[in-house]
């Protein structure tokens, strides 16, 4: 099974990083650049497939690891 | 107009920080992970709405600033 984690920093979080990607692309010409946000997405194999325990794990592999809950937060899809 | 733009290196690239994140679910008790892959998501908000302009313009920005498209692929999503 493969899961998909969407990680972004929560709203009104500072994203310097997206601010230089915004900046860059105006800079480059793409005046229609109005905002950019970057985030990160981790896909995850996994072996078993009981949707709903795969789906129960990787919320605890979230909390526990790949997303700082404090400033981000996540998104779960599970793919067959 | 919101445009995601998902980044992730292509296939056969070795990827250190998806083998890091891998072990790191493996050494904390999440012995179902075989494989983990980690990638970006850009999302970006666009000024106009002509959708087909803004998906030649979003692979401008992809091919000229977003990916390295000599290891990395992107897919461009556009939401109204």
């Amino acid at each position: 099974m493969i899961a998909r984690v969407y990680v972004g920093l929560k709203p009104g979080v500072l994203d310097p990083q997206g601010r230089t990607i915004a900046h860059s692309l105006n800079d480059l010409g793409f005046d229609e650049v109005q905002d950019a946000k970057q985030g990160k997405v981790i896909e995850l194999t996994l072996s078993g497939d009981d949707r709903e325990a795969a789906e129960a794990r990787v919320k605890e592999m979230c909390e526990t690891l790949l997303a700082n809950t404090v400033i981000e937060s996540y998104r779960i899809e599970l793919d067959d």
